[in-house]
């Protein structure tokens, strides 16, 4: 329903989200968030922690630098395959992505072709600069790492993380000895990674600078084929579209096993995945599903990829948010390669290199589309009807005047509140037009304080969806809000 | 009591912090937080948010990018005035960061001083290098700044940034507008901030890459003397240590104004501040002080500039964490000025730019400065005594055996508690050598399953501190776990 327009506008308006430095025209690629954004954005991380962290007693959170030493990328590949394609146009000098430029033009997905062949089809279908017609070079390949020289001089150098992910792969073994040596072993990062795109589009979705959350599984290859609570999730069905087919079937975690020949450790994390979306963000079922990728598209360190794929209608369909990812030994085996440390543990009485099991996230465009999800029009009202766990706030106070002392009553519902749930003061503008602005936030309940508010401690609280108003007393406001 | 070996021996074993690519060798000014580390650095930016957000219902948070295009910081001073001063030996061509060579030499602070009075320092006292004893060049100036190109070639020239401030500034506009228009208002970041410091040292205390908590209060110049809940602080006691003295004295908020000239609504937040340190974070008065920067120490764009100071022994005695700095209107009228956008705002009948008092908090900095204050030795036991909010988990459960049931009741009480706190699952040892890993990274409570719980569901409860313990029932353990 909504357009990317109108995310755009309500974005801003809104206090969401807008171009980072947009005083000086802005930054490509760059997002800032305001106030009611920032504030989705830390309970979706927040919830992805506290969901993510409690599926094993040895799943941890860890923080790790977002500039690395150029040697870490060496031995992960990304200096030297983690390329995108470009074609200049040779007339006025813009460098387009090469794979979107013949995507535009032939309305297909050529991610993952070859430079080569992307060349011969902008050869073939005569396909020119959109910026000024001019003929295209040939396709060359551009790495998306930003590089950084530390120090003074030409001391050492490093890039911004491209993922999270390589900081746990480079301290597993430290963890690994701290948590006392067992696997599986979880290791999460809530984080910044960057990436020099060359062309940033569609608000959140393909940015420079972005947050991940990503979770690392290390685990015994051998058992690849077992999980400890597997009992708990066989008979779920999971939404899959895989790769060949054109359509989505629902597949039970037994039979994904049996029929799909996919491993039980990895399906038993889809099908938690496939939880969270359903049933802790509320998405409907219809909104969700996991896309396998073909050999051709997936990264170049996976063996097993299925993206995680929301439909979010402003961009026209489904896309990805996410993916689970099945890295195997690559990033450990190519660090003990490359740092001559051995990465090798000695579990269960035998000595082996861990495989990890990505579980990875993009809270941005998750973010983007919780709002596209949740966007919806009830008559003339514009709302979100975002899950009580992710809206910026549980509710808002209203003073209905800021005299008489009716402020200074709502102030003190607030102070009262406010320690524990998430609580917006407004005292401006008419009852109407505040509560506009907190429906378009998506803010649960409107708690407005009035002349009978004096006489016998009670409030109107009215629910975002329904707008139906219902008088409470004072004291049994913290039972009537919903977390 | 500790010395700085001993904290960085606890903090790699015990899972705090260490370099980061430690594989690599380590990157110089760069660290990983392990599982413990990140818990408490977690805790104290959620404590932070909680503490300051709260100080007026017109605080918020908000995120902006660590990527800013260049203009920023043209407008904001740093292209031209964030430079360290460095002193290069001519025969092996390590840079040094001049005033901290001289510093050693000399044993006194020269932060501050121009380039050619460090030359002068330098050349009357002999001072070379500290690697090879060769000669220094003259000292010159290096920009801390991280230049980054975007985009495909020179497109536009961007910067990390040095600090969270520059975010809110350049956002002022469209905050306030979101935000129905009033003042005071303040902005929160809590994110990295980045500096290519010459001379990385002490661990967290000087890094390249750091994480800040930020709060930008903006407000009405002409209203500086004064701060509506000014009675609350008026008697309360800061710990002061004004430039040019040599001591340290305590003195009334009501004082602060009238005898040392200092306006209303600087002192009062002075106040917030250590009663965030003192009464949040409970570390004795004698651990903490304002210190006043002389004009010369002073950040260029700050007016008054107050360091927040806690008494680090492992490093020897007072440090900065964090300060308090009137930055005037400064930053908003650099961006006016060079964007060509008014700042101007029209609040009570009239225009005017805001100045802005900032908050700043340096989070790593605080996360090792608690592991000192809170380190102590009883016996042969090494414990930190930290506050109960900021421990990494609130109790560690351990079964006395894994076998017989024991292991999985002591699961069920896990799965139990771990929604409600922050808890820690430990099979693997000895009891005694449990007790002493929690000990190690302050662990508040231990909790016990034995044979007698399987008949009548009790366990034991150990304090921290006291190392008492007692027997409780399943029922009321939630009762007793402090958070």
């Amino acid at each position: 329903m909504p357009t990317i327009e109108v995310i755009e506008q309500l974005a801003k308006r809104r206090g969401l989200f807008w171009p980072s430095s947009e005083i000086y025209g802005g930054a490509s690629g760059l997002f800032d968030y305001g106030p009611n954004g920032t504030a989705i954005k830390r309970n979706l991380e927040n919830l992805w922690r506290k969901y993510f962290l409690s599926l094993s007693d040895n799943f941890f959170e860890v923080e790790t630098t977002n500039i690395m030493p150029e040697k870490v990328f060496q031995a992960s590949g990304h200096v030297s395959s983690f390329v995108d394609p470009i074609a200049k146009c040779k007339k006025c000098g813009t460098a387009h992505r090469a794979d979107h430029i013949v995507e535009e033009f032939l309305k297909e997905n050529f991610e993952g072709m070859t430079p080569t062949e992307l060349t011969e089809l902008i050869k073939k279908h005569k396909i020119r600069c959109s910026k000024c017609k001019g003929e295209l070079e040939e396709v060359a390949v551009m790495n998306m790492m930003f590089p950084l020289e530390m120090g003074v001089g030409k001391e050492s150098k490093s890039y911004l993380r491209p993922e999270t992910a390589q900081g746990p792969f480079v301290d597993f073994m430290q963890n690994f000895e701290v948590l006392r040596k067992k696997l599986p072993l979880g290791l999460a990062v809530v984080g910044r990674a960057y990436r020099n795109e060359i062309s940033p589009r569609q608000l959140l979705s393909r940015m420079r600078e972005f947050t991940q959350a990503e979770l690392q599984i290390f685990f015994d290859p051998s058992k690849i084929e077992e999980h400890e609570k597997w009992s708990e999730m066989a008979k779920y069905k999971l939404v899959l579209f895989p790769s060949g087919d054109k359509k989505t079937t629902e597949v039970t975690c037994d039979d994904a096993v049996k029929k799909l020949k996919m491993p039980k450790f990895y399906v038993y994390h889809l099908a938690k995945v496939q939880q969270f979306y359903l049933e802790k963000l509320s998405i409907q079922k219809e909104r969700f599903r996991f896309r396998e990728l073909s050999e051709e598209e997936r990264a170049f360190y996976n063996k097993i990829h299925w993206d995680i794929e929301l439909n979010v209608e402003a961009l026209g369909g489904f896309k990805e948010v996410g993916g689970v990812h099945y890295r195997t030994d690559h990033d450990l085996a190519g660090h003990a390669k490359v740092s001559g440390k051995s990465q090798e543990v000695f579990v269960d009485n035998k000595k082996f290199v861990p495989h990890v099991l990505e579980l990875s996230f993009g809270i941005d465009r998750l973010v983007m589309s919780l709002v596209d999800i949740f966007y919806a029009q009830d008559k003339d009202r514009t709302l979100l009807k975002l899950p009580a766990l992710v809206a910026p706030f549980t509710a808002a106070i209203f003073p209905l005047v800021s005299k008489d002392g009716i402020d200074k009553k709502a102030m003190e519902i607030y102070d009262q509140l406010k320690g524990k749930f998430r609580i917006l003061y407004d005292e401006s503008g008419s009852i109407g037009r505040r509560y506009m602005r907190i429906d378009e936030i998506g803010v649960v309940a409107a708690i407005t304080v009035d002349y009978d508010t004096l006489k016998d401690n009670t409030v109107t609280i009215r629910n975002r969806d329904t707008t139906k108003q219902e008088r409470v007393k004072i004291a049994d406001l913290e039972k009537k809000l919903i977390v």
